[in-house]
Parts: structure tokens; C-alpha cells; sequence
């Protein structure tokens, strides 16, 4: 039999004969995209050349992630061919990002996981001046949070569509989850827990009911919380999988947070309309007139299509002309039949209807 | 000729064709991975493998980036190789890696540049707690920062080593530029420069002699002061290329850093001794008997070797044995034959010597 080295040698020249096959293919990949671009350019001009197709993109994640035969996790695939795409893309052109900064947050985060990391971010300092720099065409895409489990809906992105005239060109979700663990035998014998701050107020509800007597105690990260809840006897704390799995913590109960979809959602928003990926969402910006069950009306072609509304937000208008607007998810592409039918008819119930994008359902 | 959407169709379905021979690469080579677990646990028990080889990972970049046949960027390539194989090793266990937090900082960057943004990251407050966890084996490594062209030499990092066992198993470099930019017709039309407080303080001495009596204007963000630059006739800012990229400045005046290698480097700390990469630093921690010449006589073997030194630090020992003590750093892996010839005659000269590690200079 051959000893280790022998082996282990053998497996190393396999991985390197695989990598260069990767490499080849990735470089063949990358000749195609150019080749996407000479087409496009010869056709339509290099100015009016959008090289970057969000349905195209989803439907190429969502065929990797199905036919993913293991043994890597469908979504370190999806991330693996979001990195290659983003490569191949910034050939032409790096794609030039605006978010609502500063740098290290969740809409970076959000914005890296959405475009890879070879685009080019930029981080500001409002939502309006995101939307400012889209409309202008300084940069190709924003990304901004619409809501989040700890401030609830971002009103100031829904009240930027009343202004705007910006498309939903897609969404991200980063989901949020918080454990309790300690090395404790019972949760009754918790004395002491540690956490965020943010994260405590994400658990209250759940705190309130199962400890409502034992002290919470905020403090700097949930990183911390974790190690002090490894040596300090007696105590628990708050934290996400990321810490868990580096402390080895064991869990005493398991999404504790108080909304059982505990997702920050970010919108892209850009000045293109996106075509039909074969999952994707609507969002709709609608007012109904000022008449008894006229929301209801208004709401009556989605049911009757089969459609299914995910969501439904409303603010006040702020225009005077609408007491308040509402803002709609529903799954469909407003292309399909089906679905321009349905909007046809809730149109006519409408004061007010703009359809604000189609886009591919978050993929990732 | 076919048509615009008949030639995209064609390439599509080109591009789809190598995505499927990619995924299968891909896939068979974390199979490969899951085949090197196997075999180091067959011969040394799980406890003891090391499933991470910073050498190994070194040469594989290095390999990429040489045969790359483009037209992606050597960087790009070795990019998303990096992913890949963080993919591959996390199937085993993700890397658990301690960094100088908070989250979003330049170290955090540099963490994810080295191992991937498969290995699971934790911010520690303190330069000491990242040397703490790893040395308790909580987490595999960390990442500290040892010079940067702000603060210098990160004095708390080399003093680290004074007390700590740990070895250092790797470097990563960030290179950070500025440029003067703005659309004025000369740099003498300047009214005023905007950019970050951090930025303005790196270029102070080019200022100082070029621009003396220019105001500047710190702003909250290098891509705040790119804006105004871009708005305010007779402004200035002072940014990287990523704002450059973004606003389409002209450059006025390009690198215009105090430091020309305006470089933050970082260093990999674990407990584990690394073997030969082909093109490796050695840092050595020695300190020499207080004597007339006695530096000089320290260093002499190197020199006489032909070992290239890159740096020397000197540091008071805060330990009473020995006044000073110098952090070197040369070219080579001590497990070279010429370098070990080298070191043992370093060793008869030196009050204190110690090897903090031979590790692949940083790749990427």
C-alpha cells in the first residue's frame, strides 16, 4: 500500500490537473462574455449595450444550484459562479455601485453578494442620494434596504419611489438568526445573558415569556457575548451560527428572534427594465380612490388571477392627491399574460398605478 | 448573417455548456479535497490533520496566476481560485479565523483576501485577544495588522511575539493609492482639496510642498470628497481608484502618498510551522550581546549568504535581558540549506534568537 505522501501526492496532481481544466474554462467563459459584448456592440452600439442581465444571471445561478451534484452546498456553488460572472462581466466594465453606507455594513455585504466582489462599490450617506446617483447615471445600480426585522419597513426607500422614477432591478435577503447558548444544564439556570444590544430587542418577546427574570446584559458584539458566556459559569448569551460554530457553544434554544423571518431585504434599483428570469417578483406602487372598499377592488384581479401577494405596505402619500399609497409584492413578471391581464384590470381600480419593477426573485 | 438574438443565443448556449464542465470540475475537486481528509485521517488520527497548507495554497495561486492565458487579470484568476479553494477546505471545517475587529475594517478585508469568504470570521477588540484565542486553539488562526503607512509599525503586534509562542504562517498585503483629482485645468487653479482626514494626513508632505497654501478640507469619506469634487468648480479631492473609477475624474497628480509603498500589511498567526512554498520570508525575532559592533556582527551572516533583508524593527525588550530586540525580515524559508547555514551563525552572535516563521509571501 503507499504510504501517505504517496497519496496524498496522487490526489494533489489530480486537484492540479482539475485547476487547470478550471482554468481554461474560466478563461473560455470570459472570451464568450467579450464576445457578448462585440455582438451587442455591432448591433445596438457600444452606448445603448446593456451587459448586465439580472434574468440571465438568476437563471444561470439557478441551473448551477440545481444540478449541483454535491459534495459543496448548492449556495457555495451559487456563490462560487456569482464570483466568475462578476469576473467575466468587469471585462467590459466593472459595474460601478452606489450603497447606503458606510463601508462594512449589511448592504455592502448585500451589495458584494449581489454583484461579486469585482464591482466597484461606492458608499453614501442617505438613501436619496443612492437614488440621486442611479438617476444620474455616476453609477449603474444602488442597493438599499427596504426592511429589516429591527427598524421594520425602510420608509425612507418606499418614499423615494413616490419621487423617483427608478426600477427594481432585483433584491437580496440576508437572513438573521439568533440562537441562545451557554454551558448550562437548563435554561432556568441562566443567570446572566449577554448580547448586542440590537439583538436582545430582536429576542425581547421571546425573553419576556421564557426569562422574563434573569438580567440581560448588552454588550459589544455578539462575538463577545460568546466568549464571555465560555467562561463565565452561570451565564448565556445571544449569537448567530458564525460564533457558535467558532466557540463550539452549545445551543439552549434556537431562533429565538421575535419575527420568524428575521431577513433584512435590500432592493436594486436601477434604470433598466429586467425581462422575465421565470421566477420573479412584482412590486407594484398603487392609490386606490377615496370610496368604501375600493382597496378591496383594487386588490380583487390579483386573487381572481391566482396571483400571490407576498406583501403590502402603505404610506401616507405626502402629495395630497392620495390619502395613502400602497406598495405590493406579488410572484409573477408583469410580461406574463396572466399577469398583464390581472394588472389591466386593477389599473382601472387605481388613482394612482406604477409598476416599479419585475424582477428575479433573490437567488443566493 | 444571424441575428443579434440568434448570435447571443449561440454564445449563451456556449457559456452554458462550460458552466456545466465547470461545475463538474469544481465538484470533483472538492471530492478530491474530502479524498485528502480521508487519507490524513487514515494515517494520523482527525485530531492531528491539518487539512490547511498555506504553502500548498500558495503554490496553487502562484500556478494559476502564471499560466493564466486571459483575457481575465492574473488577480482576478487568483481570486476566485482563492474562493474555490476555500470552498473545498470548509467542506472538512470551515477556518475559524480571529481578526482586529470591528467588522468592515481593512483587517477584516485582509482575512477574507487570505482564506475566503467560506472560513467563518470573529471580531476581537484587542490586538492580544486575537493572540489569545489562537494560542487557546479556539479559533485556527488570526490576523493582526504589523505595518501601516498611518500609524507605522503596529508596535503592540511585535510586542506580541515577546510574549507569545505563536508562529507567523502567512502575510497579505493591501495596497492602498491616492491620487489628486479634479476638473480644474491646472493644479495651481485649485481653490480647495477635499478628501478623508486619514488620506489628507498621508499625502501632507506632498501637499505641503506642492499646494502650501491650498485649504484642506477633511470630509467623512474619500467617496464624499470625490463628489464634491465633481460639483464644486475649483475643488479638488484626494481618493483611491475605486472613486476615480466611479466619477470619472481626471488624475491631477497621481501617487501622490507620502510613502511610495503606501502599503498596510498583515500577518497570519497559528500555532503551526509552515513548509517550503519556493518563495517564502523568514521573520526573526533576536536580540545581541551589548557590545561595540555587535548589530552589525548579527546581521553579517545574512549579507554574507546572499539573503536579501526586507526590513529590520528595532523595539525595546521591556524585560530588562536584553535593551533592544529587532524584528528582520529576509527572503527564504529556514528550512533552506543556505538560509539554516546562515541562521546558525546568526544564532552564535545573538543574546536572543528566535524563528516567528518562514511563510509564503503573500500571493495576491
Amino acid at each position: 500500500m503507499a504510504t501517505e505522501q504517496e497519496q496524498l501526492l496522487a490526489i494533489r496532481n489530480r486537484i492540479d490537473a482539475i485547476d487547470r481544466q478550471i482554468l481554461d474554462l474560466i478563461s473560455q467563459r470570459a472570451r464568450c462574455a467579450q464576445d457578448v459584448a462585440r455582438v451587442k456592440q455591432a448591433f445596438g452600439g457600444a452606448k445603448d449595450a446593456v451587459f448586465y442581465r439580472p434574468e440571465r444571471e438568476a437563471q444561470v445561478l439557478r441551473r448551477v444550484m440545481d444540478d449541483n451534484p454535491g459534495p459543496l452546498s448548492s449556495e457555495e456553488v451559487g456563490r462560487l459562479f456569482r464570483e466568475i460572472m462578476s469576473a467575466c462581466l468587469a471585462l467590459e466594465r466593472p459595474l460601478r455601485i452606489a450603497f447606503l453606507g458606510p463601508e462594512g455594513t449589511f448592504t455592502q455585504a448585500a451589495a458584494f453578494k449581489h454583484f461579486g466582489h469585482s464591482a466597484i462599490t461606492v458608499p453614501l450617506r442617505a438613501i436619496d442620494e443612492v437614488f440621486r446617483e442611479v438617476e444620474s447615471g455616476v453609477v449603474d445600480y444602488g442597493v438599499v434596504p427596504v426592511e429589516n426585522s429591527t427598524e421594520g419597513v425602510v420608509n425612507h426607500t418606499l418614499d423615494m419611489f413616490l419621487l423617483s422614477s427608478l426600477n427594481i432591478c432585483g433584491e437580496v435577503q440576508l437572513r438573521i438568526h439568533h440562537h441562545l447558548c451557554g454551558f448550562v444544564d437548563d435554561v432556568k439556570a441562566i443567570t446572566r445573558i449577554y448580547s448586542h444590544q440590537q439583538s436582545l430587542a430582536q429576542c425581547r418577546e421571546w425573553l419576556d415569556l421564557n426569562l422574563p427574570h434573569v438580567p440581560r446584559v448588552p454588550v459589544a458584539s455578539n462575538a463577545e457575548a460568546a466568549r464571555i458566556a465560555l467562561n463565565e459559569p452561570g451565564s448565556a448569551c445571544i449569537t448567530g451560527q458564525g460564533a457558535i460554530d467558532i466557540y463550539q457553544l452549545p445551543i439552549l434554544a434556537g431562533n429565538i428572534e421575535d419575527q420568524p423571518d428575521n431577513t433584512t431585504r435590500f432592493l436594486i434599483i436601477g434604470q433598466q427594465p429586467i425581462p422575465p428570469s421565470g421566477d420573479d417578483r412584482t412590486t407594484l406602487l398603487v392609490s386606490s380612490y377615496n370610496r368604501p372598499g375600493s382597496l378591496q377592488a383594487l386588490l380583487a384581479p390579483l386573487a381572481e388571477h391566482g396571483l400571490t401577494m407576498t406583501r403590502i405596505e402603505s404610506r401616507p402619500s405626502r402629495k395630497g392627491m392620495w390619502d395613502y399609497v400602497f406598495f405590493i409584492d406579488f410572484d409573477g413578471h408583469c410580461e406574463e399574460p396572466l399577469v398583464a391581464t390581472a394588472l389591466s384590470e386593477l389599473k382601472q381600480e387605481a388613482s394612482l398605478f406604477r409598476i416599479l419593477g419585475s424582477y428575479p426573485k433573490g437567488v443566493l
